[in-house]
């Protein structure tokens, strides 16, 4: 049997997005319609409490609390800190396992992760691996395909049947005991990292508590959640995507300078298991320098990293599919196997008779149109009437551009029976009956 | 007979890059060496006195010369139009025949493109054709690969062989009175144009006789012929190939700001007839913003263009050899025509005796150094060893990325004999010796 399908960890109804309460034999709330009757049914109002509602209210709060400087100083530093709690630690070491890391910086990133209040990292990097595997599927947790507020926030705030959610393998986090201890004793991580911790370097550096709990707290925890969410929305939805557009996701410098360096998102589906998102020196990829410099510090080790020539490849194939689809707009004339087979004998003859034919490697083009508007003059052009010009315009008198054989293959009307007629086989016949014809 | 193989009345000794006392049976001066015996003989000296003696005499008169802003104007003016006179004129219009113009352009051209001093328009448009048929050839008469300084003005400044250039159909050009006249009466086109008018237009308008001559005249004679003269060296030197990279024009703004225009050269040269040079609206090209006034005013008509269908598939063809090029400096993986022939069971054996294999669309990957780097998971690429992983791997329980596929095909070590070795016909197999199987 294939791993994926033995049931797993993941869907035991113990898991932190599993309601105690869900029976499997009834149908969820998720798969009825919204109706006027229901629809406050569907909404998860705790999470709407959580995300929207406290913010709210630390915003009307933040009208009578005076914002000392320290504050504001710690709040934007503590703001990284818990940041990268999520990109460096919930994101890239634990969803992706793309380094290792000591027990310390684990402690520091499961606590600082904590104080983002966005679920214990092993119920989030359970739903990213789902979201990578199935990105903008059904079972994809927060697919942009379903809106771009969804993807945001949307997911949260109403309620999922958590069997739709696609089911992944998450062994070897269960097998990491910061990740299991934060995941048992989550909600007191969250008050003391997200809530407590805040105050007290406020209140006890510089007397200002309550500035501690409402900007270094709540509106602190309302930056950082609105921020990281934009890993889910805007980088599947804003920039480029120079390395494959089958699915969503995108690069842009916005989304990276929001989400600290994670907006170099259409590389991070493609090459996940990268400690690196953006992959120049010169793109702001905060999270990456500071797995970098923990590195130097002994803190982090095995950083992974895919080689250039694996991403060069997958640039030059995306751009090879672009540009595919460019060519495939553009008239390329008609292809030669439409084209009606003509005797070399009548082309002359029609030659003759007018009509403006000119036979070049096999192919009878009219250039009736194009004779005034020649670069090379008219008598030039003309000169090639009802003659196989092929070495003419190959440099016999003038080696035509590029520009000119495209041009040539939008005159085509026939080809030769047999194909080229060059010149000089037309002398030998003129002799010799019996001339050998190389034909290959 | 080609026309081109015609003595071409280019070759006439009467042309004015002719020397009157050209003997063709000796050999010429610029075929011998240059020694400190003769190298004053190599030099063009009337050319020097012209092209650089003069101006320098210009700039040492002007310190001595009041500088009065009526003059500067009519001195940038004046630059404009015998700049425009060789632009649109001698070259769009005569030597590329791009557009028609009706009598009264014409000898406004042909005045104003004498006042920049540059030669006759049939000496010009001459030698610019074959710089167009021979580009970058001996026959280009100002070939770039001889050196940046001399495609500016060296090849003015030193004598040349005329018989080097090659020849090019000018029978248009004379039957146009205006060229014809032109040539003629050269010199005192020249004089009158270049000198007498624009003092006459400073003295009689602000009475700055000396100002005119001096500003008006050689000075801005020099500016001029160094912004043309920069079509044949900056151009070839400087910028974008975005049509073709065969030969050296190239596009570059900058060449633009100083060539009034002539700066997109790489587009010029694949589409010489078209009387733009620049395709986008946003790009500076005021040559073409002209003959597009005079047309709106009846003076100029049956502008050339090129159809946009054209124009694109040069730049996909050259994007497209640009990426072959990247394209060839990766590392695709063994090519699968180089790789050994595998037995199924074979492969199996050497997965059994721990050899990590795994088996996709026919062929053999060894993942040994990848297992411990999988994003999925030990657990997922360990279950493909030993067994035909086609099914698991694209969409049976992960449909990968391309950036997947590429990875694994750096990893073949060989392939099975006859092909794929689906799962589903194993179990038949084992059923039923007598399985058909599916071969196309
Ligand atoms: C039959 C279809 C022909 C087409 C579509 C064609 C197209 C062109 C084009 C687009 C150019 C511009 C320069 C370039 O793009 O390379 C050109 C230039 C030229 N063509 Fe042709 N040509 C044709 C036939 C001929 C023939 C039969 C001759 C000679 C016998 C000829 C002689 C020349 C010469 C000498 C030039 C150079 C003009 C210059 O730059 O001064 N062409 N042609
Ligand atoms: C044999 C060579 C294999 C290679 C080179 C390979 C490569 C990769 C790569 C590069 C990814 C990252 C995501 C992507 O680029 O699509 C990935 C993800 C994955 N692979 Fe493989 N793989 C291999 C075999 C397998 C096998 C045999 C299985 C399953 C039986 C498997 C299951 C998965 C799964 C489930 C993921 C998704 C991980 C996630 O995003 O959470 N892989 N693989
Ligand atoms: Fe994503
Ligand atoms: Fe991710
Ligand atoms: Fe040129
Ligand atoms: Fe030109």
């Amino acid at each position: 049997e294939y791993p994926s399908s033995q049931p797993s960890a993941a869907a035991k109804k113990s898991e932190p997005n599993r309601n105690k309460s869900y029976d499997p034999r009834k149908p969820h709330i998720a798969d009825t319609h919204m109706t006027y009757g229901n629809w406050w049914l569907h909404v998860n109002w705790l999470n709407v409490t959580l995300i929207v509602g406290v913010p709210l209210l630390g915003c009307v709060a933040a009208f009578w609390t005076p914002l000392y400087w320290q504050t504001a100083v710690w709040a934007v530093a503590y703001y990284f800190a818990t940041g990268l709690g999520i990109t460096a630690g919930y994101h890239r070491l634990w969803a992706h396992t793309s380094y290792s890391a000591t027990l310390p910086l684990r402690i520091f990133l499961a606590a600082v992760g904590g104080g983002a209040v966005e679920g214990s990292v092993r119920w989030w990097a359970r739903d990213h691996r789902a979201h990578h595997r199935y990105t903008d599927t059904e079972k994809d947790p927060y697919s942009v395909r379903k809106g771009l507020l969804y993807s945001h926030f949307g997911w949260m705030l109403m309620k999922q049947n958590p069997k739709r959610i696609g089911r992944t393998d998450i062994s070897d986090l269960n097998q990491d005991p910061v990740v299991v201890l934060q995941h048992r004793h989550y909600l007191k991580v969250v008050v003391i990292m997200g809530l407590v911790f805040p105050s007290l370097v406020c209140g006890l550096g510089w007397g200002d508590w309550l500035g501690g709990f409402i900007y270094g707290g709540i509106l602190r925890i309302f930056f950082v959640q609105q921020a990281t969410f934009c890993v889910n929305s805007l980088a599947h939805w804003l920039g480029d995507q120079p390395f494959d557009d089958r699915n969503s996701p995108r690069d842009h410098v916005f989304t990276a300078l929001v989400t600290l360096g994670e907006g170099y998102h259409n590389f991070h589906h493609e090459f996940p298991s990268d400690y690196r998102n953006a992959i120049e020196f010169w793109q702001y990829d905060p999270t990456k320098w500071s797995i970098w410099v923990w590195k130097q510090l002994g803190l982090a080790f095995d950083l992974k990293q895919f080689k250039q020539n694996e991403i060069e490849k997958g640039r030059v194939q995306q751009m090879q599919k672009k540009l595919d689809q460019k060519r495939a707009k553009l008239d390329w004339g008609v292809p030669l196997e439409s084209l009606p087979v003509m005797e070399w004998d009548d082309f002359q003859d029609q030659a003759k008779n007018g009509r403006n034919l000119v036979a070049i490697a096999g192919v009878v083009h009219d250039v009736s149109e194009f004779i005034k508007d020649h670069p090379g003059g008219r008598a030039m052009i003309t000169s090639g009437i009802g003659k196989d010009a092929t070495s003419m315009f190959n440099g016999g008198v003038y080696l035509h551009s590029n520009a000119a054989h495209n041009l040539l293959s939008t005159m085509r009307v026939g080809v030769i029976r047999g194909g080229c007629e060059v010149e000089i086989w037309k002398r030998a016949q003129r002799e010799n009956k019996d001339v050998q014809f190389d034909k290959d």
